[in-house]
């Protein structure tokens, strides 16, 4: 109800504030008898974390994951797994000049307007260090789907409006910002270089690939694979966007151009993004989302203070000039949520 | 699980085939001591049905409404609304020779792969009539949202590559396209009734606006307002994408130019979309979604059937050569079930 | 939220009043590829109607059911069933003296202090009528498990004082009051003629034993076998209090008699009820209900109208002095729901 | 699905193994603004914790909560709290002997079965040191339940055989088995006593009486007042059974006796235990549990091993003869998360 929780059979539900003693997740209905370590998921908490490279924030996070139930003698038990990241490096007194004020496109005035109170400490729970639970939790699901053959992949693929022209995956993981065209890529960089230098910021598009999923996957009417998808998806802060397949560029096709023609050998084209009738075809799924620009800047901005008395603020601190690079472990984290739950939702119902 | 039942506390459960016996919804958590009647449900019924007009489907159905429970003496009485539609006018003969291929762009493949049976008469569950029951729900929701002061409002914006260059609210319900510029609206009729006499279809984009919503709506951090929505609407089966306030646009804008500054009135922009960190900001609320192209035509395309052989195929029958019209009061009925569910939610957690 | 829908996986929704135009049942999640027909369904329904012996209520409900979707050629398509009954031979004016006076026992005061409005024809959605969209649900539920080899049997163990001596499961459907002794069950009768005779009713108890069921079913810590099919019995009307295996009696019990020790052949006993730690062991699993006397009396009672206003009320009508052998049918039906959902459960976590 | 989560607005998550790390829980749905502290939780906790007396287990956990998110300022916020307990005095050496073999009246044999692995140690997952997490979250729940007045008292009734005579609910928490006769508390102290020199166990029943509850609480159909206690109490391993009010007397009573007459002043007696048709009537809410004797016992039991190996066991430990004055607490918490989530539950509908 409170919205802490995500998905049906493997299920996540998280807690923590950006300037609390923690951050974690509950992951229930893991697959009994499975190896998991802490290494395996700490390696995707670093692709997360902030201070990786010159476009990232500073911060110091030191994700550093525990496992504390769930797991006896290195394999799951069928029980809830804790996984909890201590929080350190914390500064709450850099906040508190902006106790009292609403950071234009922060969500400071809706969870005042909302709870009646709010924790402002580095945002608290609207900070995105909240995300750093849902990878943990991804990393669990991304496992899983190993075993089934399922791959995963996201990749900056706008930033500034600088588009990737190729898609080269040996790239992705060595560029700062994790695009899909090296070249590219290194415009990218220099672009956001330049704006946190002038503390402004930028958005971008992600684009995500996902591979072997077999096809009937997705539970019509209500709960079909896109739909999922697309809730996960718009449930990460800085996204304002979804589209699959053709997605926006389907409205100006025809239908004979749209629909995907089949021979013996499959499908003949990939409008559809995989997903037909909210279920999966088995091609590759495909979707893009907009990431907004990052709401922190240390520009000059008009906004009111909790007495609504019009002020000016300037959003020091240390941020993300470009949130893409850190979101793309986020994205597919989601990702792999939605689809080791829908495998178990399709067993659930063959069972 | 199996994804039949939409919302939480508000929640609609579908059922019926196109060509079956009925299709229905069970709508449970309705405000006791309400007055309701099947004129109020029937009238968003009449805005769905097919034969309105030149651009959509001659097929009649008949689409008038029962409540068979939960009302007394005219009022709800907070236990479950039944409200069913009997079905009239199949042909499932006229189906009979795609029982055995599958037609691009439809769920004849996936709906077999997944339940390893289909009903294919219609498109069986996929077809557009299930949405009957979700605009029937919707109904029962917009009218407690009229209680609160909440106003729900779709329109087409963009056909066939024709958009709208203004935004004219009287014009919508008075033109076959629903859009809401009236030139851009005859054009468009002008390109469907086109694309109908060559058995050709095309997609487009309808936008969503809601007012009067308080701010503080929206159940961070999964449950966002604008995952919600996304959800709701890539749930409709022709839906391909959609993006909140800038969306798109947001990816190649500055922080500077996309955060919405504040003064002592309120807001001085709404890139954000009237959502902010998932939650209401009591501005209005605005989102667009992609259409794909009607998958059903009637050109010759290429396919495989049930076993495996390539054919070609052609999809004759009573089809709507451009579904945005008629998705509008869809996408309507998705948003209000959303919105009441959420209010009722907010409710839930002071309560 | 609101309580109409049972199950997670395999899953119920009802609506419908006493005296509304019917009451049906939406049942998601169903098996794909099973056969199931209305005559299955029916033969439930019948042992569940009133009017089938001296000892039940002579109303004529005309119980017959109709599917109206979900099934494709004889079998289920993976899409939800829509199972309705048409409500006939209504006297809602019979209800005219008690629409402004609360009956003793009844559901009539909490239900207006809950909702501020109800409908007191026929005690509306609290009347027992509701249980057979139950019987309807369960026998879907019970198709699926007959496939699994799972058979759920029901029976009055006592009746007005009087308790069955022997166990004799094929006299349970031979006599009126369904008891599983037959000297027993012929003197019940007689007690219940006699009863009805004065206008008075009484209670019993029911058990149930459940056979075939595998090891390991039932979702700790809060999910239990045991949890569930409490939940389930104890939403049953009339029913006040449940035990499994050996019940009130393990709090007089000690450690050393109640522990069931194993040899390799298996339990040496069952004083667990077939459930340890709230998941199946793979015996008999064994619970009793027990039956409040029927609410609706002819003998006059003290009690209050709406207006607060103290009154006496004697309640004529077609009632059931005493529900017990119309309960045994909605007693199996509600373990069937328990049982074929944590299998799907079960399925889910391994799948 | 996976059973550990409990609720539907306000909602507990716990996770955590008898001899790992830690227990918790994620606690979602709190009001915000409210005044919680550690102190009020760990009251809770340590009227549950072993080795409060000579009945109870010697063992120390040194339940020492903390509350690592959710709070600002000493109120909460709207968002999860996180309540944690670190393990201590952990002795996983102890139950080295029990690793090959399933002890008589555990969960191990069926944890086994269901999930293919176990951890053995302390009983794992199946230990009661899981219920510290339920007391914690339950003392939230306790905490805005006193804002509405609403008092939950539970004691012990009867243990080995030996019954209160008298209800004085001064003595409850002045004697070392919580029973509400000091008398009657003294002789079952000595039975305790008696049966622990021996090595072996016994149980009893423990009563649970909720004041001050509105009428109108409880969701029918399914998700009644009764039916969602009776999950929650038979979702705590040791009990066996559940009656409310008259209870299994209702069995043997007449209609004419047992329904409860109403004057201008209220009910004129109490045999439904203050729910009927699943909803709160406004008088005190009463039910009663059967608590079957602590499986661990010194007392030399027949069983078999992992190979299925017939074998001798005898459970040498920490353990509490009698569960009864420990399950107390339990019981309250269990209430009290029952009660204000149908609170909520009520607040939706309505909202």
């Amino acid at each position: 109800m409170a919205g802490n929780t995500f998905g049906e059979v493997f299920k996540i539900t998280t807690f923590g504030e950006s300037h609390g003693a923690a951050v974690g997740v509950i992951v229930d209905g893991v697959t009994p008898n499975v190896e998991i370590d802490e290494a395996y998921i700490q390696k995707q908490m670093d692709r997360r974390k902030p201070g990786q490279s010159s476009v990232t924030s500073p911060r110091k996070e030191y994700d550093v994951v525990q496992i504390q139930s769930g797991i006896f003698e290195g394999k799951t038990t069928g029980t809830p797994l804790f996984v909890v990241l201590y929080n350190k490096d914390m500064k709450p007194e850099a906040y508190n000049d902006i106790q009292h004020s609403f950071r234009p496109g922060h969500a400071d005035y809706t969870f005042l307007q909302k709870y009646g109170i709010r924790d402002h400490r580095g945002s608290g729970r609207a900070s995105g260090r909240e995300t750093a639970a849902r990878v943990a939790g991804g990393a669990i699901a991304r496992k899983l789907l190993e075993r089934r053959g399922v791959e995963v992949l996201a990749y900056t693929q706008e930033v500034g409006g600088i588009k990737c022209q190729t898609f080269d995956e040996d790239v992705i993981e060595q560029n700062a910002v994790r695009a899909c065209d090296a070249k590219a890529g290194a415009e990218m960089i220099k672009k956001i270089e330049h704006l946190a230098s002038i503390g402004d910021s930028c958005g971008g598009i992600v684009e995500c690939r996902i591979r072997g999923v077999i096809p009937g996957l997705g539970e019509p009417v209500f709960d079909k694979l896109d739909a999922e998808l697309a809730k996960a998806m718009l449930s990460i802060g800085a996204v304002k966007g979804i589209e699959f397949g053709a997605g926006f560029e389907a409205a100006s096709m025809l239908g004979s151009e749209h629909n995907d023609a089949m021979n013996k050998d499959g499908f003949l084209s990939n409008h559809s993004g995989g997903i037909i009738g909210g279920i999966s075809t088995g091609e590759e799924i495909i979707f893009r989302i907009s990431v907004k620009p990052t709401s922190s800047i240390s520009v000059t901005q008009q906004t009111i203070n909790t007495n609504g008395e019009e002020v000016e603020i300037k959003t020091e601190g240390r941020h993300d000039p470009c949130i893409c690079p850190r979101i793309v472990p986020v994205v597919e984290a989601m990702a792999c949520l939605v689809l080791e739950d829908l495998y178990k939702r399709q067993a659930a119902i063959f069972g």
